[in-house]
């Protein structure tokens, strides 16, 4: 646990969204005395990078709602020193001096305390051709402003690079701007992180809404157009397809150079180790967001799940037990959820896959109920995955997938996995009812009672 | 604990809506052999009682989408004897056995074991002119079609007496139909199990819609309009209100006649009291849903709180045990929702004064916060009160209010609660984010993490 940070004393941030302003401006709550330093590489901060493709899309229309707050904020309200364009370029543990360069100067700036909140980068694959222009990847603000810009200049076709989640909105927002969309994966299906049998709900939807899906595909590099020096084709399985643009959302890894250089010890995957206060290996050095892993409340073991709303929890701590406090974070269940055109799909906990990977006796049930009360207009059928240890019938995890009541209803599952609920526990949920918002069983209340019949009842199960 | 049923014994249930219904269809599935005969004194079986008033709004246009599975589908696919217009009359315990009328004969029907679901029934006052044609009440589906008549004979003016649900839901499809509303309610505020600070929030809901709304008042009586023999005036603070029709909604008791002139005990609610098998003083009789009681999770005591899930859940637990099953009700977390006009509004556990009454240490939070990330178009504010143990910090119950994204948000804290979690756990859950539907700190963990701050330190508070 790192001392109380002195009376005065500096606390240095690196990296300036979600992690990072969350950190500074707990840590000028809780102390108005220290200085506070902010080194952003970009030129925005605080920026609702999880909006990007609907910016792109143009369902958020201005580029100022997604900054909440802008760097002129933090420095006149919270008295925070932000430096935008500033790239931090070393860390000297022993000196606590962290070296960068802004505006063509390099400069050194000691610290107190450090929190790194580097973030994530995409996955760049040395593909033949991928730094053509109109080869476009999509992480900061100033990237989606480059997708837009190149959308404006006329694009009828954009392959798309990986079926994550990023790829998927990305895949609506094109398709929302006019231009006919052709998405690559790799693996055998969408949303790599779902089950097969919840991501072909998601290839349904895809497919309906027109879009080109080649799955188990390998792109192998990308051709200029006849004539110009703008990409025009994507090569993938021997054929060539012709395309006005590409995004490559092929994954992202956490942005660990600074710290591993500087010997911070980094986990096993990947991305920096921290303890539930944030704390690296070095006591002065605290990381949060997508440069960090985040304790797994199923598993019981640090993951690397890169999300905005554990950026924004763990900044919160970090910046808290940078200057003295001591909070906790307390985990991740690995919540998301996302909108993949008329479809809203969730999940919470761990898929029957990756519980089969952490070694455990899994069981799982798959129904399809009602949004609403069947009697009630409007409702839409809801498909839930329920996980669950095949002998203790402890709940492990879950999928969803709908045209509404999706996003918000994973929460009860998260929750009952937070609370180490069984199914049987979570079948007793005393959920909400009213025609208009759910069937009077409502479909978690459904997979609960169906999994409850199978628990110690799967071939082998003990007992 | 009955004894597992005799082969071929005989299963009575008295009541076929959902509770009674509920539990003839798992005993049947449980037991082919058992003979179950089903005692309803209306027309129809197995009805969603809490769509009528979407029925009556014509949101719901056909009659049948009520009804999912009528009496022949019972006698057909689930051999269950149903007799429609059959009231019974008189229990004798000691020779199991009871008496009811039909078709103008009175006969007695014996049983092995019986499922009481005889439901509640709206209080009735002895208002003068109560009895006047055009004071209407709803309680059954046969009470719908009277008040869709009455609106079709043309209705200008309707008076409510009751703020509860069924008044507000009521107050939405009468303002449908086209008539105008006022509502009277006795109590202070409207929805009297939510707190004044949300209710009101329903109150300004009604006066944006249009209704007028006389709190704190009480209806003494009605008078036949001039020249005819139907209702005319709703009389309440010495003033004469013109009405053309009335709607009684001043709340329902559980109809435990049958019961407890048999000597079947009640509990101190004025409901039947039933073990968490669902079986009453008398071992050979069980019963479920509106006529009975419910284990409250947060006070661990007998709650009287009638609602269709909990009638649906025990009956499927009284019809498991009838037959000699071995099943437990998880007991009520007391969770509601309702649409009032364009507002969701939703409960679960207690409100602050039913906690204070309760003898509890009680604080509170109140906040407002998006429906969906700030970026976002189309959000709304949500108001969430979250009500905890002013020392431990466990969860007792939590209200909200918004325009969308409130039904199935409250499920999550009603998880918490089942759980016995304190706000600090509330405040740990990994909730869903993406833009369309949640803001990164959703409504749920801003309340629980300003919950956090207050534990323990609200005025005279331990430690």
């Amino acid at each position: 646990m790192p001392s109380a940070m002195r009376e005065g004393g500096r606390l240095l941030v690196v990296g300036g969204v979600a992690a990072g302003m969350s950190a500074a401006s707990r840590a000028r709550r809780l102390r108005p005395d220290v200085e506070i330093v902010v080194l952003e590489k970009g030129q925005d901060v605080s920026y609702g990078a999880c909006a990007t493709p609907y910016y792109v899309a143009g369902v958020i229309e201005e580029r100022d709602r997604l900054i909440r707050y802008d760097a002129d904020f933090f420095r006149r309200e919270r008295r925070i020193d932000v430096r935008l364009g500033a790239e931090a370029l070393e860390l000297d543990l022993r000196r606590k001096s962290v070296t960068y360069r802004a505006g063509g100067t390099t400069e050194a700036t000691a610290y107190d305390a450090l929190v790194l909140a580097t973030g994530a980068v995409p996955v760049k694959f040395p593909l033949p051709g991928i730094d053509l222009p109109g080869v476009l990847f999509l992480r900061t603000l100033e990237d989606a402003d480059i997708i837009k810009r190149t959308i404006e200049a006329g694009v009828e076709r954009v392959s798309i690079l990986g079926a994550g989640y990023i790829g998927l909105e990305m895949a609506e927002a094109f398709s929302a701007r006019g231009a006919a969309v052709t998405v690559f994966e790799l693996l055998p299906n969408v949303l790599s992180t779902y089950d097969p049998d919840m991501s072909e709900i998601v290839e349904r939807e895809l497919l309906d809404q027109g879009v080109i899906l080649h799955k188990g595909t390998r792109v192998e590099g990308f051709e200029p157009a006849s004539g110009g020096d703008r990409v025009g084709y994507a090569l993938a399985s021997g054929r060539r397809i012709a395309t006005d643009a590409v995004l490559v959302a092929a994954g992202v890894k956490p942005a660990t150079a600074l710290a591993a250089s500087a010997g911070i010890e980094l986990g096993a995957t990947g991305a920096i180790r921290v303890d539930a206060r944030q704390v690296t290996s070095d006591p002065s050095v605290l990381a949060a967001g997508d440069c960090s892993e985040a304790l797994h409340v199923v598993t019981g073991r640090p993951a690397w799940i890169p999300l905005g709303t554990t950026a924004n929890k763990q900044g919160k701590v970090a910046g808290e037990n940078a200057v003295g406090g001591n909070a906790r974070f307390g985990g991740i269940a690995g919540t998301n959820t996302t909108k993949v055109f008329d479809l809203e799909v969730a999940q919470t906990g761990l898929s029957s896959a990756s519980a089969e990977r952490e070694g455990l006796r899994v069981a799982s049930v798959r129904i399809t109920a009602g949004s609403r009360a069947h009697t009630y207009p409007g409702g839409s059928p809801i498909t839930v995955k329920l996980v669950f240890d095949a002998d203790s019938g402890r709940v492990l995890g879950a999928q969803m997938a709908g045209r509404e009541g999706v996003a918000k209803r994973i929460d009860t599952i998260a929750a009952a996995i937070h609370a180490r609920m069984s199914v049987t526990g979570l079948a007793e949920i005393d959920m909400s009812y009213a025609p208009p918002f759910a069937p009077v069983w409502d479909p978690v209340l459904i997979a609960a009672s169906e999994a409850v019949k199978k628990v110690g009842r799967s071939p082998g199960a003990r007992g």
